[in-house]
């Protein structure tokens, strides 16, 4: 993509260039009805205001759809498909190039900048889908390898893992947007391995995990698989993802019908969704697959995943803060495709704003770029240190762990995705 | 509670007896919007056209929220509240009562009978809730108990089995009313435990789960639990359900996340939700459990399951009928309070109109009692005999799988639940 430059300031280094333009919902202090925008440097453009001062006044096709912007949730707007998302968002970039053949729309208004575009900090993010429902896959073959080694004491994989996107059915009604705190979980945990019954007790190896979710824009009936070479129009877009993780709850319940309160006590997502278009350029190759895989989960190109610069940051409840890793998402072994590919395989039905979560990403090798404290700290046998002398191994009350990732090299021109950060409390007390 | 005689012909052996009075979403092909009825005898009575000829007009507290009625889901019924929905389905017994105190309302007013009672012969029923999220248990011990000697050759069950409500959380986008066909899911499977890949195919091993569905109707926020003695409160109402199941595709899939696109073709439901006071009266104590459970899920009263009289019926392709199991909704170890009261003890949150099934109901000890063909047949290894000389092991396209459910004994005071029933139509050709 050929470099845009704008006429409105966007600060070097920003995550959201004008290669960008991700959607998000949005709302402020004194206009607290959540409508769609999208981020701009560090601003959010309001659409709904946009669209109500004649904003959209020179892309006449989209002119009968622009209630979709006044929508709580961007489900609406997505459903409308990827032929129309990618011409709304060449739209506002052309609106915001420097050299717009439409200064008339937004360049030449400073009353309508002045309505529209919201500085970011004033800006309240609200959780961008409105999601029926909600799949985790466990697709970062590094993430999996290590849990295998740590939890079971083997270097091997089930035979099924490198053979389809294994994944389960997460809970939609928990899935929050980033800065919502995260209450600790209470549940049942076996004390020791030798237990003879579990205890009741707040969760003790509270995690995180990163990955990415994607949503859905396009819907398909029951008994109607979506194949491997249509699955990415199906896609709207990409987010940060902290699937919160309680281990001790989790060992004890997943035999055998998998992971249950261990995770439905809450998971993160950015607040801005990054569209496949944004992040088309940055697609690369993933984890190769040595075994040989189905037809239908075939894909026509081999760069299937993209190379996204993630971070987690972790700040501790006295302040101090650290970068305890750093990977990046092209860790996987399948992409979202193949994932909707399988995941519908059998007819399962999709709906517009459904969720998929791509699995942990862990880099190969060093423990600072495993993308869960389970795998850093060898399950909480190895703290990880501060400069400060503190040390963790699982989460603490009042620790805030935040991610952020971000594509490309050229601080005028980065794809990022801001950040998805949530803040531990204390446990109900029962 | 007191016999319950009406001036309205309900036919003796009716499911639908005053003493039930459960609620649905009816439409017609003459008035093809969906609403809300409840079913009496061989009828539905329209509470959209009830409510707008003043057939609340003797219960002042409904009238603010008539509108509930005209809704294309239960959603909003619900939500009113447990209260609610005692005042409501009390007056509507009232009204139909024969000694009515108000016999101005209905009984005297054949033209409103006429408009708002419809022969159930021409309803069509549609999904009776929005469904947010969709948790499958599995508290059918004798289930669970098969389950594992036929399929791991060990009779002994988890650690954590007696402990808690072992459950998965499902796919509601895939949640079906009955009538609704189900397409045979194809996906990968082993085709020998030797095998060293898996093959694509057609599901070979399409099974059925003879399930109870209750539906929520009290949310609960995010970190704030249930507590077991006020769960009940949280509670709608009870349905059939099929937990269609693809073996093949379950047994290679699933560890270690859980069963995914095994169950995510399609479940089935039956169209009127009983309500949780038309089922007290059928209180029983369920499977005792011979380990001491945590005090969260312990409840007040012994009684906790329902003495629900269940039956599956399998119709063949060349149409022959047959009953292969006969068990009652006794034999769960778990009750839906704890159920739900587990689920929310970490801080999962619920809505109105989320879901949750029981697990497969089977009996103790007669195979005609078990409540899936895996365990009739186990395995595929004995097949059910059918008169005219036919044999299944597992499901073939045409068949047709059907569960009733009825509570009590008294021919003219049933509280039944309908069918809930589905045919296999064959797989996609990829």
């Amino acid at each position: 993509m050929a470099f845009l430059k704008s006429w409105f300031p966007i600060p070097s280094g920003s995550h959201f260039s004008l290669a960008n333009i991700p959607f998000g919902i949005i709302s402020t202090e004194s206009s607290p009805k959540p409508r769609v925008g999208v981020a701009i440097g560090d601003h959010a453009l309001d659409l709904q205001a946009f669209a109500k001062h004649n904003g959209f006044s020179a892309l006449s096709t989209i002119q009968p759809f622009q209630a979709v912007f006044s929508e709580l949730n961007l489900n609406a707007f997505a459903a409308l498909g990827r032929p129309v998302h990618s011409v709304v968002r060449k739209y506002i970039q052309s609106i915001f190039a420097a050299d717009t053949v439409h200064p008339d729309v937004l360049k030449d208004k400073p009353e309508l900048q002045k309505l529209a575009l919201i500085p970011l900090k004033d800006v309240i993010n609200h959780i961008p889908f409105k999601i029926g429902d909600y799949t985790d896959f466990y697709s970062g073959l590094n993430h999996a390898v290590n849990c295998s080694r740590i939890l079971r004491g083997i270097g091997g994989l089930q035979p099924n893992y490198k053979q389809l996107p294994v994944g389960y059915h997460g809970r939609a009604s928990s899935v929050v947007v980033s800065g919502t705190p995260i209450k600790r979980p209470s549940g049942q945990i076996l004390e020791t391995p030798q237990a003879k019954a579990p205890i009741f007790s707040a969760c003790r190896k509270l995690d995180f995990e990163l990955e990415l979710g994607c949503f859905v824009c396009k819907p398909n009936d029951m008994g109607d698989p979506v194949l491997i070479d249509k699955a990415e129009e199906n896609l709207f877009g990409v987010v940060l993802m902290n699937d919160w993780s309680a281990r001790d709850i989790q060992s004890w319940e997943m035999v055998p019908l998998g992971p249950f309160n261990a995770k439905n006590f809450g998971t993160s997502i950015s607040a801005w969704v990054v569209t496949m278009d944004a992040l088309e350029p940055f697609l690369t190759q993933g984890i190769e697959n040595d075994q040989e895989i189905l037809s239908y989960l075939r894909e026509p190109r081999k760069e299937n995943v993209y190379d996204i610069k993630l971070n987690v940051d972790l700040k501790t409840n006295s302040g101090k803060s650290k970068t305890i890793c750093k990977t990046s998402a092209k860790n996987l072994l399948f992409s979202f495709p193949q994932m909707l590919a399988h995941h519908t395989v059998g007819g399962c039905p999709f709906n517009v704003g459904d969720l998929m979560g791509s699995g942990t990403i862990s880099g190969k090798d060093d423990r600072d770029s495993y993308g869960a404290l389970l795998e850093q700290t060898e399950n909480g046998q190895i703290p990880i240190k501060f400069d400060s002398g503190e040390e963790r191994t699982f989460l603490l009350d009042g620790d805030t762990i935040t991610f952020t990732g971000v594509c490309g090299n050229d601080p005028e021109q980065l794809v990022g995705f801001g950040e998805c950060s949530g803040m531990i409390l204390p446990a109900v007390k029962f």
